[in-house]
């Protein structure tokens, strides 16, 4: 049963009769009609009639539409106008520059543009440290994509992208005060994306790529890591992975379990299931099994890709086959970022003592948390309805803060566990507890624990001096 | 004889004696040395000494150490620090990336993130259009570099240009509500920067190549304007040719000739001298003289590019040869956009009577502007210590203004006329003299009327309906 939730909330403008059930017989309408009213305001009053704002909650444009339908069959109700607040909040985007330097006159002119401006310039071309330092490189990252792997929609170009990346910039600077670009290129050629980025890296102080579809992410940004002097970073594999790790570090706390006693199964083995796979075997599990639309990665498989074959090789102890339930049987740790409806909790049942299930695929999760809980000691999905949300908005703002503040010229596995340390412990020790593993996306102590991580994992291969 | 600007202010921080003539003794020594001193402020007072800052405006930084100098040989002055105001202003950038959006909690989050950004990238996916109202693309310009010819410094690269791309972008946004963004490409192959540009494009609702050397140049723009379909416009070729056919119109104007009368010698055929030619030859000058290094630019010339050959077949109705002062016999009009002091003023009283001079080169003018006046009767440059300075700021922010207002495909010559006739009717009649024939730079009305002027011209090839 999908629920009605703020992404998809209208406001409908209604002229109805002025007796005093009128208020009552709207309200209860729209919920008859499975709509959740958030506000209800009068915006004209007349002998004749008044004129209300409903504005509402609802799960899907056709329920939207059934909601206002509901309210154009009451008796003397007329239906003025239907306001979609999601789109209304997107009217000419959700992010502007502005210039940082006054420029009320002509001497702030002169500093600010022609003929001061040259001096920097030369400052730079004598020393081109110096751009880290006068420009706002210092602060920038460009959120790159091609529009091939968008959210849930899949392959839909670079400007259908763009709302997603300018969503993105919005949030690096709110929560970490970094200055976020996009960039979306009309291109899906591994060659000309590699190349592009490397044209406009001179700019950036960091690269985010974002949105990039498997197996090309993995070549763009092991190539783009070699040739470039700025960190870079694919945020649906290592923001992921840095948010799953440090929830999963407080769910064992939970159930009193060691990672290193821990046999863990991951499914999904595109860029988020590759990325927590190679993240998580830096911290030793007892095991991982790897399980995708195939059934369970092992190194017999035939026809697997450069990526896949390293988690073929580097997973299953043991050399198991077979399907998503056999890999269940036994396992302390389920952790899904694949497809909806996968199993049931007669699956759950199967898994070790106090399973911890974390199914992140969205919107619709592997499993039904209210059926997983039914055995799983600790449950966590991608959802904001559910407790333990494991949302990238906890690491990346702060990861690409730290990396910017240490000046840091590329990145590693341990800024990265620095990073899942430092969200985990937000989560103090009295606090922690079954519905409270990861902290609230909300909460500003987040990003700078985050930033001062990595900066500080980031400093002995960080900065060139300058 | 160079001129103390405030695009080399310092601010020396002295302690000096608490004596009455302190005050006195300091400001002396600056003005000796050459300083404009434009703030004295005590911010510390004792009974033995006094803590000073001491602004003054230098002309280079040689001369800002020499008055540096001559504070500390005052007896019993310290100088503790000293700060060019024109780096300080620089540090870490001058602009920024902010949100236009609340994300204060998880309905904000929820409509312009996940899952709400979801139905936009929807809709746009099924209507590209739909990306010129719901996206950055409606107000946003890329300001696209190779660093291949910045200012007067020439080619110092993408780094060192980036200061140049971010004061664009800032007085994009304060004259005009522009976003514009600086893209300094780390290349400088033809090939690369017309394929660069179009695979970055679908984020922008216009593109503004800047400083990108001649003749490279032209055939850039000339490809992105038939490859995209958003307007493309080089500001060093057409920003110019608005702002001095602008210019020109009220120059004639105050001497009271018809362009159609008139002989105009333009000297130098790059960027910016051939836009002049092309932007000026359609208002049917009675002949158009081009001058470069060689000489009067002919149709017998050897070794011209695509370009000078353009040059050569549409001016010198007569065929002229031989040089500048060769060609300033009888001219009514001079328009330099070259190099520093080719001509004195013996050659302007060669110079057919009331002759206009535009010696536009910077920061040293094809002729001393006092020189000129002993024989011009409107004289112009591009400095700013001078009457009549021909700045692109005049231009640019209102063109842009008025192609992102009408979404704009595509620019024309119309368009660009209409913005140097709007440019020239803000100084109406009453106020045009020889020492105003362009508005202010600060003059809020320009923009705006520029915008407009543009923005009409594009509609009837401009905006593709939703």
């Amino acid at each position: 049963m999908p629920v009605p939730g703020p992404g998809y909330s209208i406001t409908v403008r209604v002229e109805a009769p002025p007796s005093a059930s009128a208020a009552g017989d709207l309200a209860a309408a729209v919920g008859r009609a499975g709509g959740v009213i958030t506000a209800f305001d009068v915006v004209e009053s007349h002998t004749d009639r008044i004129v209300v704002d409903l504005t509402a909650n609802t799960y899907s444009d056709a329920h939207a539409r059934d909601i206002t339908t509901a309210l154009e069959e009451l008796p003397g109700v007329v239906v003025r106008k239907v306001s979609d607040r999601t789109f209304l909040i997107h009217l000419g985007g959700k992010i502007e520059v502005s210039p940082k330097v006054a420029l009320r006159n002509r001497d702030d002119l002169s500093r600010a543009y022609t003929p001061g401006v040259a001096r920097i310039c030369q400052a730079i071309a004598e020393n081109p440290y110096d751009a880290r330092r006068l420009t706002i490189k210092r602060n920038t990252v460009a959120v790159v994509t091609d529009g091939s792997a968008v959210l849930g929609l899949g392959n839909i170009g670079p400007a259908a992208a763009l709302p997603v990346m300018e969503g993105k910039a919005a949030l690096f600077k709110k929560f970490a005060g970094v200055d976020a670009w996009p960039v979306c290129l009309d291109t899906q050629d591994t060659e000309e994306i590699i190349r592009t980025v490397k044209l406009i890296a001179p700019v950036y102080g960091g690269i985010n790529l974002e949105d990039i579809a498997a197996p090309r992410c993995f070549e763009i940004e092991a190539r783009l890591r070699e040739a470039l002097d700025i960190p870079v970073f694919h945020d649906d594999q290592h923001g992921t992975a840095i948010v799953v790790v440090a929830a999963l570090r407080n769910a064992l706390r939970v159930v009193g379990k060691q990672l290193s006693d821990c046999k863990v199964v991951v499914c999904g083995a595109g860029a988020a299931g590759s990325a927590i796979i190679r993240l998580l075997l830096q911290k030793k599990p007892a095991d991982v099994l790897a399980v995708d639309v195939h059934g369970i990665v092992h190194p017999g498989r035939d026809g697997m890709d450069p990526n896949l074959a390293w988690v073929a090789a580097n997973t299953n102890n043991e050399g198991l086959t077979g399907r998503l339930t056999d890999a269940l049987v036994g396992a302390d740790v389920f952790i899904g970022v694949s497809a909806p409806n996968l199993f049931g909790a007669d699956a759950v049942a199967t898994m070790a003592p106090d399973p911890v299930v974390f199914a992140l695929a969205n919107p619709d999760p592997e499993i039904d948390p209210l059926e997983a809980q039914r055995h799983a000691a600790v449950v966590a999905t991608g959802r904001s309805d559910y407790p333990n949300q494991i949302n990238n908005v906890l690491a990346f703002p702060g990861v690409f803060r730290g990396l910017l503040d240490a000046q840091a010229r590329g990145i590693t596995d341990e800024m990265l566990l620095a990073a899942a340390d430092a969200i985990a412990d937000v989560v103090d020790g009295d606090r922690v507890n079954a519905s409270f593993i990861v902290p609230s996306v909300f909460d500003s102590a987040v990003a700078p624990a985050v930033a001062e991580a990595v900066s500080r994992a980031a400093a002995p291969v960080g900065a060139r001096p300058a």
